[in-house]
Protein backbone atom coordinates (compact mmCIF):
# COMPACT_ATOMS: atom_id res chain seq x y z
CA UNK A 1 0.00 0.00 0.00
CA UNK A 2 1.27 3.14 -0.66
CA UNK A 3 -1.15 5.25 1.37
CA UNK A 4 -2.71 5.36 4.99
CA UNK A 5 -5.00 2.99 5.80
CA UNK A 6 -7.10 3.82 9.09
CA UNK A 7 -8.23 1.37 11.47
CA UNK A 8 -10.86 1.56 13.90
CA UNK A 9 -12.41 -0.75 17.45
CA UNK A 10 -15.76 -1.76 17.64
CA UNK A 11 -16.39 1.09 20.22
CA UNK A 12 -14.46 3.50 17.80
CA UNK A 13 -16.98 5.74 15.56
CA UNK A 14 -15.34 5.34 12.65
CA UNK A 15 -16.29 8.88 11.09
CA UNK A 16 -14.76 10.69 13.98
CA UNK A 17 -11.32 8.40 13.42
CA UNK A 18 -11.50 9.81 9.46
CA UNK A 19 -12.51 13.48 10.80
CA UNK A 20 -9.45 13.24 13.26
CA UNK A 21 -7.12 11.95 10.68
CA UNK A 22 -7.99 14.46 7.99
CA UNK A 23 -7.85 17.17 10.19
CA UNK A 24 -4.13 17.02 10.42
CA UNK A 25 -3.57 17.42 6.57
CA UNK A 26 -4.03 20.45 4.80
CA UNK A 27 -6.13 20.03 1.37
CA UNK A 28 -5.54 22.54 -1.30
CA UNK A 29 -8.63 21.15 -2.93
CA UNK A 30 -12.42 21.65 -2.46
CA UNK A 31 -13.59 18.02 -3.65
CA UNK A 32 -13.17 14.74 -2.07
CA UNK A 33 -12.95 11.58 -4.16
CA UNK A 34 -14.91 8.44 -3.59
CA UNK A 35 -16.61 5.55 -5.70
CA UNK A 36 -19.72 6.11 -6.51
CA UNK A 37 -20.60 3.02 -7.79
CA UNK A 38 -19.65 1.56 -4.49
CA UNK A 39 -20.49 4.32 -1.55
CA UNK A 40 -23.68 3.42 -0.18
CA UNK A 41 -25.81 7.07 0.64
CA UNK A 42 -25.92 6.74 4.10
CA UNK A 43 -22.41 6.88 4.10
CA UNK A 44 -22.12 9.62 1.08
CA UNK A 45 -24.05 11.98 3.77
CA UNK A 46 -22.21 10.97 6.82
CA UNK A 47 -18.69 12.28 3.95
CA UNK A 48 -21.32 14.96 3.28
CA UNK A 49 -21.80 16.10 6.38
CA UNK A 50 -18.48 16.43 7.74
CA UNK A 51 -17.19 17.84 4.98
CA UNK A 52 -19.86 20.60 4.57
CA UNK A 53 -17.55 22.72 1.84
CA UNK A 54 -16.22 20.06 -0.43
CA UNK A 55 -18.06 18.31 -3.32
CA UNK A 56 -18.09 14.36 -3.39
CA UNK A 57 -16.37 13.65 -7.18
CA UNK A 58 -16.81 10.28 -8.78
CA UNK A 59 -13.13 8.67 -8.28
CA UNK A 60 -14.17 5.70 -10.53
CA UNK A 61 -13.75 6.57 -14.09
CA UNK A 62 -10.02 7.49 -12.77
CA UNK A 63 -9.39 4.16 -10.50
CA UNK A 64 -11.14 1.80 -13.70
CA UNK A 65 -9.00 3.50 -16.24
CA UNK A 66 -5.45 2.65 -13.92
CA UNK A 67 -7.23 -0.85 -13.16
CA UNK A 68 -7.37 -1.78 -17.00
CA UNK A 69 -3.58 -1.87 -17.59
CA UNK A 70 -2.28 -4.62 -15.28
CA UNK A 71 1.38 -4.65 -13.54
CA UNK A 72 3.83 -7.87 -13.92
CA UNK A 73 3.04 -9.06 -9.94
CA UNK A 74 -0.70 -8.65 -11.15
CA UNK A 75 -0.19 -10.77 -14.43
CA UNK A 76 1.64 -13.34 -11.87
CA UNK A 77 -1.70 -13.87 -9.96
CA UNK A 78 -3.95 -13.53 -13.15
CA UNK A 79 -2.09 -16.43 -14.83
CA UNK A 80 -2.25 -18.65 -11.15
CA UNK A 81 -5.76 -17.93 -10.68
CA UNK A 82 -6.36 -19.03 -14.23
CA UNK A 83 -4.25 -22.37 -13.65
CA UNK A 84 -6.98 -22.86 -10.95
CA UNK A 85 -9.69 -22.04 -12.70
CA UNK A 86 -8.16 -24.92 -15.48
CA UNK A 87 -8.13 -27.44 -12.71
CA UNK A 88 -11.60 -26.74 -11.67
CA UNK A 89 -13.18 -27.68 -15.51
CA UNK A 90 -10.66 -30.74 -15.36
CA UNK A 91 -11.93 -31.91 -12.16
CA UNK A 92 -15.65 -31.42 -13.29
CA UNK A 93 -15.07 -33.66 -16.76
CA UNK A 94 -13.27 -36.03 -14.68
CA UNK A 95 -16.52 -36.10 -12.56
CA UNK A 96 -19.17 -36.80 -15.61
CA UNK A 97 -21.19 -39.92 -15.10
CA UNK A 98 -24.43 -41.46 -16.56
CA UNK A 99 -26.82 -40.23 -14.09
CA UNK A 100 -24.88 -37.89 -11.93
CA UNK A 101 -26.43 -34.66 -10.63
CA UNK A 102 -25.02 -31.27 -11.99
CA UNK A 103 -24.99 -30.22 -8.45
CA UNK A 104 -22.90 -33.02 -7.36
CA UNK A 105 -20.44 -32.35 -10.00
CA UNK A 106 -20.38 -28.71 -8.76
CA UNK A 107 -19.50 -30.08 -5.54
CA UNK A 108 -16.46 -32.14 -6.03
CA UNK A 109 -15.04 -29.32 -8.09
CA UNK A 110 -15.52 -26.65 -5.26
CA UNK A 111 -14.37 -29.79 -2.74
CA UNK A 112 -11.01 -30.23 -4.67
CA UNK A 113 -10.25 -26.45 -4.98
CA UNK A 114 -10.84 -25.94 -1.36
CA UNK A 115 -8.13 -28.28 -0.77
CA UNK A 116 -5.71 -26.22 -2.88
CA UNK A 117 -6.44 -23.39 -0.81
CA UNK A 118 -9.27 -21.87 -2.55
CA UNK A 119 -11.93 -20.34 0.00
CA UNK A 120 -13.44 -18.50 -2.63
CA UNK A 121 -14.74 -18.69 -6.29
CA UNK A 122 -14.81 -15.97 -8.13
CA UNK A 123 -19.02 -15.99 -9.11
CA UNK A 124 -21.13 -19.12 -8.48
CA UNK A 125 -19.66 -22.22 -10.09
CA UNK A 126 -21.78 -23.53 -13.18
CA UNK A 127 -22.45 -26.71 -14.43
CA UNK A 128 -25.52 -27.32 -16.24
CA UNK A 129 -26.60 -30.05 -18.96
CA UNK A 130 -29.13 -31.06 -21.88
CA UNK A 131 -31.85 -28.73 -21.95
CA UNK A 132 -30.58 -26.46 -19.25
CA UNK A 133 -27.25 -25.55 -20.83
CA UNK A 134 -29.48 -23.64 -23.08
CA UNK A 135 -30.05 -21.01 -20.52
CA UNK A 136 -26.93 -18.11 -20.76
CA UNK A 137 -27.53 -17.68 -16.98
CA UNK A 138 -28.89 -21.38 -16.27
CA UNK A 139 -28.46 -22.43 -12.45
CA UNK A 140 -27.29 -26.28 -11.62
CA UNK A 141 -29.88 -28.54 -9.89
CA UNK A 142 -30.45 -32.15 -9.50
CA UNK A 143 -30.68 -33.05 -13.18
CA UNK A 144 -28.43 -35.89 -14.27
CA UNK A 145 -26.27 -36.38 -17.03
CA UNK A 146 -27.86 -38.24 -19.71
CA UNK A 147 -27.01 -39.90 -23.16
CA UNK A 148 -25.99 -36.75 -25.74
CA UNK A 149 -25.92 -33.93 -22.81
CA UNK A 150 -23.86 -30.91 -23.72
CA UNK A 151 -22.24 -30.50 -20.33
CA UNK A 152 -21.36 -26.67 -19.66
CA UNK A 153 -19.03 -25.77 -16.98
CA UNK A 154 -18.46 -22.15 -15.92
CA UNK A 155 -16.07 -21.09 -13.33
CA UNK A 156 -13.42 -18.84 -11.96
CA UNK A 157 -11.91 -18.84 -8.58
CA UNK A 158 -10.29 -15.53 -6.34
CA UNK A 159 -7.15 -16.02 -5.86
CA UNK A 160 -5.00 -13.14 -3.58
CA UNK A 161 -7.99 -10.98 -5.06
CA UNK A 162 -7.94 -11.42 -8.08
CA UNK A 163 -10.39 -13.39 -10.18
CA UNK A 164 -10.47 -16.15 -13.01
CA UNK A 165 -13.27 -16.87 -15.22
CA UNK A 166 -13.28 -20.14 -17.60
CA UNK A 167 -16.24 -21.76 -19.53
CA UNK A 168 -15.80 -24.94 -20.93
CA UNK A 169 -18.79 -27.30 -22.65
CA UNK A 170 -18.14 -30.96 -23.49
CA UNK A 171 -20.61 -33.43 -24.46
CA UNK A 172 -21.79 -36.68 -23.27
CA UNK A 173 -22.27 -40.01 -24.72
CA UNK A 174 -22.86 -39.03 -28.20
CA UNK A 175 -23.75 -35.58 -29.68
CA UNK A 176 -26.28 -35.04 -32.26
CA UNK A 177 -25.05 -33.30 -35.65
CA UNK A 178 -26.55 -29.79 -35.19
CA UNK A 179 -25.73 -29.62 -31.88
CA UNK A 180 -21.72 -30.80 -33.23
CA UNK A 181 -22.28 -27.57 -35.56
CA UNK A 182 -23.19 -24.95 -33.10
CA UNK A 183 -20.15 -26.51 -31.43
CA UNK A 184 -17.95 -25.85 -34.47
CA UNK A 185 -19.25 -22.22 -34.87
CA UNK A 186 -18.12 -21.25 -31.01
CA UNK A 187 -14.91 -22.72 -31.31
CA UNK A 188 -14.27 -21.01 -34.78
CA UNK A 189 -15.69 -17.86 -33.55
CA UNK A 190 -13.55 -17.74 -30.42
CA UNK A 191 -10.53 -18.57 -32.22
CA UNK A 192 -10.97 -16.23 -34.95
CA UNK A 193 -11.35 -13.29 -32.23
CA UNK A 194 -8.87 -14.14 -30.48
CA UNK A 195 -6.52 -14.49 -33.59
CA UNK A 196 -7.06 -10.46 -33.67
CA UNK A 197 -5.58 -10.01 -30.29
CA UNK A 198 -2.63 -7.75 -29.88
CA UNK A 199 -2.25 -4.09 -29.09
CA UNK A 200 -3.92 -1.45 -31.45
CA UNK A 201 -6.97 -3.68 -32.65
CA UNK A 202 -9.95 -2.05 -31.53
CA UNK A 203 -12.04 -3.73 -28.93
CA UNK A 204 -15.73 -3.53 -30.89
CA UNK A 205 -13.57 -5.46 -33.72
CA UNK A 206 -13.51 -9.04 -31.59
CA UNK A 207 -17.01 -8.89 -30.83
CA UNK A 208 -18.14 -8.32 -34.40
CA UNK A 209 -15.45 -11.08 -35.50
CA UNK A 210 -16.83 -13.58 -33.49
CA UNK A 211 -20.44 -12.00 -34.08
CA UNK A 212 -20.51 -12.55 -37.66
CA UNK A 213 -18.87 -16.04 -37.69
CA UNK A 214 -22.02 -16.91 -35.95
CA UNK A 215 -24.67 -14.48 -37.88
CA UNK A 216 -22.96 -16.12 -41.26
CA UNK A 217 -23.54 -19.44 -39.60
CA UNK A 218 -27.20 -18.98 -38.84
CA UNK A 219 -27.11 -18.51 -34.85
CA UNK A 220 -27.04 -14.95 -34.85
CA UNK A 221 -30.52 -14.65 -33.29
CA UNK A 222 -29.04 -17.37 -30.75
CA UNK A 223 -25.62 -15.61 -29.22
CA UNK A 224 -27.43 -12.64 -27.06
CA UNK A 225 -24.40 -11.69 -25.07
CA UNK A 226 -21.15 -9.34 -25.93
CA UNK A 227 -18.04 -11.15 -26.27
CA UNK A 228 -16.63 -10.85 -23.14
CA UNK A 229 -15.23 -8.05 -19.88
CA UNK A 230 -12.44 -7.25 -18.40
CA UNK A 231 -10.75 -9.30 -15.68
CA UNK A 232 -9.20 -8.60 -12.67
CA UNK A 233 -10.30 -7.55 -8.78
CA UNK A 234 -13.24 -7.88 -9.82
CA UNK A 235 -14.82 -10.61 -12.38
CA UNK A 236 -16.61 -8.20 -14.53
CA UNK A 237 -14.43 -4.56 -14.59
CA UNK A 238 -12.97 -3.13 -17.87
CA UNK A 239 -12.51 -3.37 -20.93
CA UNK A 240 -15.91 -4.14 -22.16
CA UNK A 241 -15.68 -6.69 -25.56
CA UNK A 242 -19.00 -5.24 -27.17
CA UNK A 243 -19.54 -4.37 -30.72
CA UNK A 244 -19.45 -0.47 -30.28
CA UNK A 245 -16.27 -0.11 -28.06
CA UNK A 246 -13.93 1.93 -30.37
CA UNK A 247 -11.08 1.95 -27.41
CA UNK A 248 -7.90 -0.13 -28.47
CA UNK A 249 -6.05 -3.31 -26.77
CA UNK A 250 -2.96 -2.31 -25.23
CA UNK A 251 -0.25 -4.12 -23.70
CA UNK A 252 -1.30 -5.11 -19.73
CA UNK A 253 -5.23 -5.74 -20.92
CA UNK A 254 -6.39 -8.92 -19.25
CA UNK A 255 -9.78 -9.96 -20.14
CA UNK A 256 -12.23 -12.82 -21.26
CA UNK A 257 -13.17 -14.06 -24.58
CA UNK A 258 -16.42 -16.08 -24.38
CA UNK A 259 -19.06 -16.37 -27.51
CA UNK A 260 -21.73 -18.22 -26.93
CA UNK A 261 -24.76 -20.48 -28.71
CA UNK A 262 -27.86 -21.15 -26.94
CA UNK A 263 -30.52 -23.28 -28.98
CA UNK A 264 -33.88 -23.02 -27.06
CA UNK A 265 -34.91 -26.70 -25.50
CA UNK A 266 -31.53 -28.21 -26.85
CA UNK A 267 -28.43 -27.13 -25.58
CA UNK A 268 -25.92 -24.32 -25.43
CA UNK A 269 -21.96 -24.59 -26.19
CA UNK A 270 -20.19 -21.07 -24.27
CA UNK A 271 -15.96 -21.14 -24.91
CA UNK A 272 -14.17 -18.77 -22.50
CA UNK A 273 -10.28 -18.22 -21.96
CA UNK A 274 -8.93 -15.81 -20.07
CA UNK A 275 -6.52 -13.55 -22.39
CA UNK A 276 -3.52 -11.27 -21.41
CA UNK A 277 -2.52 -8.38 -24.29
CA UNK A 278 1.47 -8.69 -25.05
CA UNK A 279 3.96 -5.86 -26.58
CA UNK A 280 3.75 -8.20 -29.46
CA UNK A 281 0.27 -10.49 -29.70
CA UNK A 282 -1.60 -12.02 -26.70
CA UNK A 283 -0.75 -14.66 -23.82
CA UNK A 284 -3.89 -17.13 -23.25
CA UNK A 285 -4.23 -17.32 -19.39
CA UNK A 286 -6.33 -20.42 -19.41
CA UNK A 287 -5.45 -23.37 -21.39
CA UNK A 288 -7.87 -26.51 -20.43
CA UNK A 289 -8.04 -27.99 -24.49
CA UNK A 290 -10.76 -26.81 -27.09
CA UNK A 291 -11.66 -29.31 -28.87
CA UNK A 292 -14.62 -30.99 -28.91
CA UNK A 293 -14.53 -33.97 -26.30
CA UNK A 294 -17.29 -36.54 -25.74
CA UNK A 295 -17.49 -38.26 -22.62
CA UNK A 296 -18.18 -41.61 -22.86
CA UNK B 1 -44.24 -10.49 -3.66
CA UNK B 2 -47.31 -7.45 -2.59
CA UNK B 3 -45.48 -4.79 -4.41
CA UNK B 4 -44.47 -4.34 -8.25
CA UNK B 5 -41.17 -5.57 -9.88
CA UNK B 6 -39.84 -3.95 -12.86
CA UNK B 7 -37.53 -6.11 -14.85
CA UNK B 8 -35.58 -4.48 -17.73
CA UNK B 9 -32.92 -6.02 -20.71
CA UNK B 10 -29.32 -5.68 -21.38
CA UNK B 11 -30.18 -2.83 -23.76
CA UNK B 12 -32.66 -1.44 -21.93
CA UNK B 13 -32.02 2.01 -19.33
CA UNK B 14 -32.87 1.13 -16.06
CA UNK B 15 -33.48 4.20 -15.15
CA UNK B 16 -35.93 5.22 -17.88
CA UNK B 17 -37.71 2.04 -17.05
CA UNK B 18 -38.09 3.38 -13.97
CA UNK B 19 -39.11 6.77 -14.93
CA UNK B 20 -41.69 5.54 -17.11
CA UNK B 21 -43.57 3.61 -14.70
CA UNK B 22 -43.60 6.11 -12.06
CA UNK B 23 -44.92 8.75 -13.88
CA UNK B 24 -47.68 6.56 -14.55
CA UNK B 25 -48.90 6.72 -10.41
CA UNK B 26 -49.50 10.15 -8.80
CA UNK B 27 -47.70 9.95 -5.34
CA UNK B 28 -49.13 12.36 -3.01
CA UNK B 29 -46.04 12.65 -0.89
CA UNK B 30 -43.10 14.34 -1.52
CA UNK B 31 -40.40 11.98 0.03
CA UNK B 32 -38.84 8.61 -2.07
CA UNK B 33 -37.91 6.12 0.83
CA UNK B 34 -34.80 4.38 -0.03
CA UNK B 35 -32.35 1.67 1.63
CA UNK B 36 -29.46 4.45 2.50
CA UNK B 37 -27.71 1.93 3.54
CA UNK B 38 -27.54 -0.12 0.34
CA UNK B 39 -28.08 2.26 -2.01
CA UNK B 40 -24.89 3.70 -4.04
CA UNK B 41 -24.78 7.44 -3.95
CA UNK B 42 -24.35 6.66 -8.30
CA UNK B 43 -27.89 5.21 -8.11
CA UNK B 44 -29.61 7.94 -5.40
CA UNK B 45 -27.77 10.82 -7.77
CA UNK B 46 -29.59 9.40 -10.45
CA UNK B 47 -33.02 9.41 -8.69
CA UNK B 48 -31.85 12.68 -7.17
CA UNK B 49 -32.00 14.02 -10.68
CA UNK B 50 -35.22 12.01 -12.34
CA UNK B 51 -37.38 13.61 -9.04
CA UNK B 52 -35.56 16.65 -8.47
CA UNK B 53 -38.46 17.75 -6.29
CA UNK B 54 -38.48 14.88 -3.87
CA UNK B 55 -36.66 14.34 -0.28
CA UNK B 56 -34.73 10.61 -0.38
CA UNK B 57 -35.29 9.27 2.95
CA UNK B 58 -34.15 5.90 4.74
CA UNK B 59 -36.79 3.14 4.72
CA UNK B 60 -34.19 0.96 6.76
CA UNK B 61 -35.01 1.43 10.27
CA UNK B 62 -38.64 0.90 9.52
CA UNK B 63 -37.42 -2.48 7.28
CA UNK B 64 -35.68 -3.40 10.07
CA UNK B 65 -38.16 -2.79 12.18
CA UNK B 66 -40.48 -5.01 10.13
CA UNK B 67 -38.09 -7.78 10.04
CA UNK B 68 -37.30 -8.07 13.57
CA UNK B 69 -40.58 -10.47 14.31
CA UNK B 70 -40.39 -12.97 11.85
CA UNK B 71 -43.93 -14.74 10.15
CA UNK B 72 -44.46 -18.61 10.45
CA UNK B 73 -43.37 -19.11 6.86
CA UNK B 74 -40.58 -17.27 7.58
CA UNK B 75 -39.74 -19.55 10.95
CA UNK B 76 -40.21 -22.90 8.97
CA UNK B 77 -37.57 -21.82 6.71
CA UNK B 78 -34.91 -20.47 9.18
CA UNK B 79 -35.79 -24.43 11.14
CA UNK B 80 -34.63 -25.51 8.49
CA UNK B 81 -31.52 -23.55 7.84
CA UNK B 82 -30.29 -24.18 11.74
CA UNK B 83 -30.76 -28.04 10.88
CA UNK B 84 -28.76 -28.30 7.59
CA UNK B 85 -26.08 -25.84 10.53
CA UNK B 86 -26.36 -28.76 12.86
CA UNK B 87 -25.92 -31.16 10.41
CA UNK B 88 -22.58 -29.00 8.75
CA UNK B 89 -21.24 -29.21 12.32
CA UNK B 90 -21.74 -33.19 12.41
CA UNK B 91 -20.12 -33.43 8.99
CA UNK B 92 -16.97 -31.17 10.30
CA UNK B 93 -16.94 -33.38 13.73
CA UNK B 94 -16.80 -36.28 12.35
CA UNK B 95 -13.75 -35.40 9.99
CA UNK B 96 -11.73 -34.46 12.65
CA UNK B 97 -8.43 -37.03 12.85
CA UNK B 98 -4.68 -36.61 13.84
CA UNK B 99 -3.15 -34.36 11.29
CA UNK B 100 -6.25 -33.42 8.99
CA UNK B 101 -5.71 -29.76 8.01
CA UNK B 102 -8.21 -27.29 8.86
CA UNK B 103 -9.03 -26.47 5.45
CA UNK B 104 -9.60 -30.26 3.98
CA UNK B 105 -12.27 -30.42 7.37
CA UNK B 106 -13.59 -26.68 5.82
CA UNK B 107 -13.94 -28.54 2.19
CA UNK B 108 -15.98 -31.24 3.89
CA UNK B 109 -18.48 -29.52 5.23
CA UNK B 110 -19.15 -27.58 2.34
CA UNK B 111 -18.92 -30.78 -0.24
CA UNK B 112 -21.50 -32.77 1.86
CA UNK B 113 -23.72 -29.48 1.82
CA UNK B 114 -23.75 -28.92 -1.26
CA UNK B 115 -25.11 -32.34 -2.34
CA UNK B 116 -27.74 -31.52 0.06
CA UNK B 117 -28.60 -29.03 -1.80
CA UNK B 118 -26.86 -25.69 -0.50
CA UNK B 119 -25.32 -23.34 -3.08
CA UNK B 120 -24.41 -20.71 -0.28
CA UNK B 121 -22.84 -19.85 3.16
CA UNK B 122 -24.25 -17.65 5.22
CA UNK B 123 -20.59 -16.80 5.61
CA UNK B 124 -17.61 -17.68 5.35
CA UNK B 125 -16.83 -21.56 7.12
CA UNK B 126 -14.62 -21.02 10.31
CA UNK B 127 -12.57 -24.70 11.38
CA UNK B 128 -9.53 -23.60 13.54
CA UNK B 129 -8.09 -25.20 16.05
CA UNK B 130 -5.27 -24.98 18.61
CA UNK B 131 -3.72 -21.58 19.19
CA UNK B 132 -5.80 -20.01 16.07
CA UNK B 133 -9.16 -20.71 18.03
CA UNK B 134 -8.11 -18.16 20.54
CA UNK B 135 -8.54 -15.63 17.21
CA UNK B 136 -12.47 -14.73 17.73
CA UNK B 137 -11.87 -13.95 13.62
CA UNK B 138 -9.65 -16.53 12.82
CA UNK B 139 -9.28 -18.12 9.25
CA UNK B 140 -8.77 -21.72 8.35
CA UNK B 141 -5.80 -22.84 7.06
CA UNK B 142 -3.13 -25.28 6.47
CA UNK B 143 -3.04 -26.23 10.37
CA UNK B 144 -2.90 -29.95 11.00
CA UNK B 145 -5.24 -31.05 13.96
CA UNK B 146 -3.09 -31.82 16.73
CA UNK B 147 -3.42 -34.18 20.64
CA UNK B 148 -5.17 -31.06 23.00
CA UNK B 149 -6.31 -29.16 20.64
CA UNK B 150 -10.04 -27.27 20.81
CA UNK B 151 -11.19 -27.34 17.01
CA UNK B 152 -14.15 -24.38 16.70
CA UNK B 153 -16.33 -24.73 14.01
CA UNK B 154 -18.79 -21.82 12.68
CA UNK B 155 -20.92 -21.48 9.93
CA UNK B 156 -24.11 -21.76 8.37
CA UNK B 157 -26.06 -21.63 5.33
CA UNK B 158 -28.06 -19.65 3.20
CA UNK B 159 -31.72 -21.57 2.65
CA UNK B 160 -34.43 -19.52 0.27
CA UNK B 161 -32.86 -16.74 1.56
CA UNK B 162 -32.60 -17.26 5.05
CA UNK B 163 -29.99 -17.48 7.22
CA UNK B 164 -28.38 -20.00 9.97
CA UNK B 165 -25.78 -19.12 11.77
CA UNK B 166 -23.75 -22.14 14.43
CA UNK B 167 -21.15 -21.76 16.40
CA UNK B 168 -19.98 -25.31 18.52
CA UNK B 169 -16.36 -25.96 20.04
CA UNK B 170 -15.11 -29.68 20.57
CA UNK B 171 -11.93 -31.33 22.18
CA UNK B 172 -9.07 -33.48 20.53
CA UNK B 173 -7.27 -35.98 22.30
CA UNK B 174 -7.28 -35.17 25.74
CA UNK B 175 -7.99 -31.34 26.91
CA UNK B 176 -6.34 -29.16 29.85
CA UNK B 177 -7.83 -28.82 32.46
CA UNK B 178 -7.54 -24.77 32.24
CA UNK B 179 -9.48 -25.19 28.67
CA UNK B 180 -11.74 -27.53 30.33
CA UNK B 181 -12.93 -24.94 32.57
CA UNK B 182 -13.09 -22.23 30.17
CA UNK B 183 -15.22 -24.73 28.30
CA UNK B 184 -17.33 -25.30 31.72
CA UNK B 185 -17.38 -21.43 31.82
CA UNK B 186 -18.92 -20.24 28.19
CA UNK B 187 -21.71 -23.50 28.57
CA UNK B 188 -22.56 -21.99 31.30
CA UNK B 189 -22.68 -18.28 30.47
CA UNK B 190 -24.89 -19.69 27.29
CA UNK B 191 -27.36 -21.66 28.99
CA UNK B 192 -27.96 -18.54 31.96
CA UNK B 193 -28.61 -16.26 28.67
CA UNK B 194 -31.06 -18.39 26.94
CA UNK B 195 -32.78 -19.22 30.08
CA UNK B 196 -34.01 -15.62 30.31
CA UNK B 197 -35.58 -15.98 26.80
CA UNK B 198 -39.04 -14.84 26.85
CA UNK B 199 -40.90 -12.14 25.74
CA UNK B 200 -40.55 -9.08 27.56
CA UNK B 201 -36.87 -9.79 29.10
CA UNK B 202 -34.91 -6.56 28.30
CA UNK B 203 -32.39 -7.45 25.50
CA UNK B 204 -29.34 -6.21 27.52
CA UNK B 205 -30.27 -8.36 30.12
CA UNK B 206 -29.22 -11.40 28.30
CA UNK B 207 -25.53 -10.23 27.67
CA UNK B 208 -25.56 -8.62 31.04
CA UNK B 209 -26.25 -12.58 32.23
CA UNK B 210 -23.83 -14.25 30.63
CA UNK B 211 -21.21 -11.52 31.03
CA UNK B 212 -21.40 -11.76 34.36
CA UNK B 213 -21.08 -15.74 34.73
CA UNK B 214 -18.07 -14.98 32.53
CA UNK B 215 -16.35 -12.37 34.61
CA UNK B 216 -17.24 -13.80 37.76
CA UNK B 217 -14.79 -16.93 36.82
CA UNK B 218 -11.93 -14.42 36.43
CA UNK B 219 -12.70 -14.24 32.05
CA UNK B 220 -13.88 -11.20 31.40
CA UNK B 221 -11.18 -9.63 29.55
CA UNK B 222 -11.31 -12.86 27.12
CA UNK B 223 -14.93 -11.96 26.01
CA UNK B 224 -14.75 -8.81 23.86
CA UNK B 225 -17.87 -9.00 21.81
CA UNK B 226 -21.50 -8.80 22.30
CA UNK B 227 -23.79 -11.81 23.22
CA UNK B 228 -25.48 -12.09 19.63
CA UNK B 229 -27.14 -11.08 16.42
CA UNK B 230 -30.57 -10.63 14.99
CA UNK B 231 -30.61 -13.16 11.86
CA UNK B 232 -32.89 -13.64 8.83
CA UNK B 233 -32.27 -12.59 5.62
CA UNK B 234 -29.07 -11.18 6.72
CA UNK B 235 -26.76 -13.14 8.93
CA UNK B 236 -26.23 -10.00 11.30
CA UNK B 237 -29.62 -7.91 11.60
CA UNK B 238 -31.91 -6.48 14.20
CA UNK B 239 -31.93 -6.95 17.26
CA UNK B 240 -28.33 -6.59 18.70
CA UNK B 241 -27.47 -8.63 21.43
CA UNK B 242 -25.54 -6.26 23.52
CA UNK B 243 -24.90 -4.79 27.09
CA UNK B 244 -27.14 -2.14 26.69
CA UNK B 245 -30.03 -3.04 24.47
CA UNK B 246 -33.15 -1.84 26.78
CA UNK B 247 -35.36 -3.30 23.66
CA UNK B 248 -37.64 -6.30 25.39
CA UNK B 249 -37.84 -9.57 23.41
CA UNK B 250 -40.94 -10.47 21.74
CA UNK B 251 -42.21 -12.74 20.26
CA UNK B 252 -40.56 -14.35 16.45
CA UNK B 253 -37.75 -12.54 17.18
CA UNK B 254 -34.95 -14.98 16.07
CA UNK B 255 -31.43 -14.51 16.69
CA UNK B 256 -27.70 -16.02 17.94
CA UNK B 257 -26.81 -16.40 21.61
CA UNK B 258 -22.87 -16.93 21.25
CA UNK B 259 -20.68 -16.02 24.65
CA UNK B 260 -17.17 -16.89 23.61
CA UNK B 261 -13.92 -17.28 25.79
CA UNK B 262 -10.59 -17.08 24.06
CA UNK B 263 -7.08 -17.26 26.06
CA UNK B 264 -4.27 -16.18 23.59
CA UNK B 265 -2.14 -18.67 22.27
CA UNK B 266 -3.83 -21.08 24.19
CA UNK B 267 -7.38 -21.72 22.84
CA UNK B 268 -10.73 -20.20 22.24
CA UNK B 269 -14.15 -21.35 22.96
CA UNK B 270 -17.42 -20.13 21.69
CA UNK B 271 -21.16 -21.79 22.01
CA UNK B 272 -23.66 -20.39 19.83
CA UNK B 273 -26.98 -21.40 18.98
CA UNK B 274 -29.83 -19.70 16.70
CA UNK B 275 -33.12 -19.12 18.96
CA UNK B 276 -36.79 -17.86 18.07
CA UNK B 277 -38.63 -16.41 21.22
CA UNK B 278 -42.15 -17.98 20.95
CA UNK B 279 -45.38 -17.32 23.05
CA UNK B 280 -44.73 -18.67 26.27
CA UNK B 281 -40.73 -18.74 26.05
CA UNK B 282 -38.42 -19.92 23.37
CA UNK B 283 -37.10 -22.56 20.71
CA UNK B 284 -33.63 -23.81 19.94
CA UNK B 285 -33.45 -23.99 15.92
CA UNK B 286 -29.58 -25.48 16.20
CA UNK B 287 -29.59 -28.30 18.58
CA UNK B 288 -26.10 -30.29 17.86
CA UNK B 289 -25.48 -31.11 21.08
CA UNK B 290 -23.35 -28.75 23.68
CA UNK B 291 -21.81 -31.30 26.23
CA UNK B 292 -17.79 -31.34 26.07
CA UNK B 293 -17.21 -33.85 23.53
CA UNK B 294 -13.50 -34.88 23.75
CA UNK B 295 -12.64 -36.99 19.87
CA UNK B 296 -10.35 -39.56 20.68
MN1 LIG C 1 -17.13 -14.48 -18.08
MN1 LIG D 1 -22.99 -15.39 14.81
Amino acid sequence: WTHTILTYSDTDNPWTVLQDTLSRYTFQGDSLWVEKRLLPLERAEHLQYLFGQKTLVDAEPALMKLRTIKSEEEITVLRKAAQLADLGVQIGVEAIAEGRKEIDILAKIEYELTLKGITEMAFQTTVISGANSADPHGKPGNKAIEHGDLVLFDLGVVLDGYCSDITRTVAYGDLSDSLRKVYDTVLEAQLGAISLCKPGTELGALDRKARSIITEAGYGEWFPHRLGHGLGTDVHELPSINETNQDKLQAGMTFTIEPGIYLPNKGGVRIEDDILITEDGHELLTSYPKELQIIK
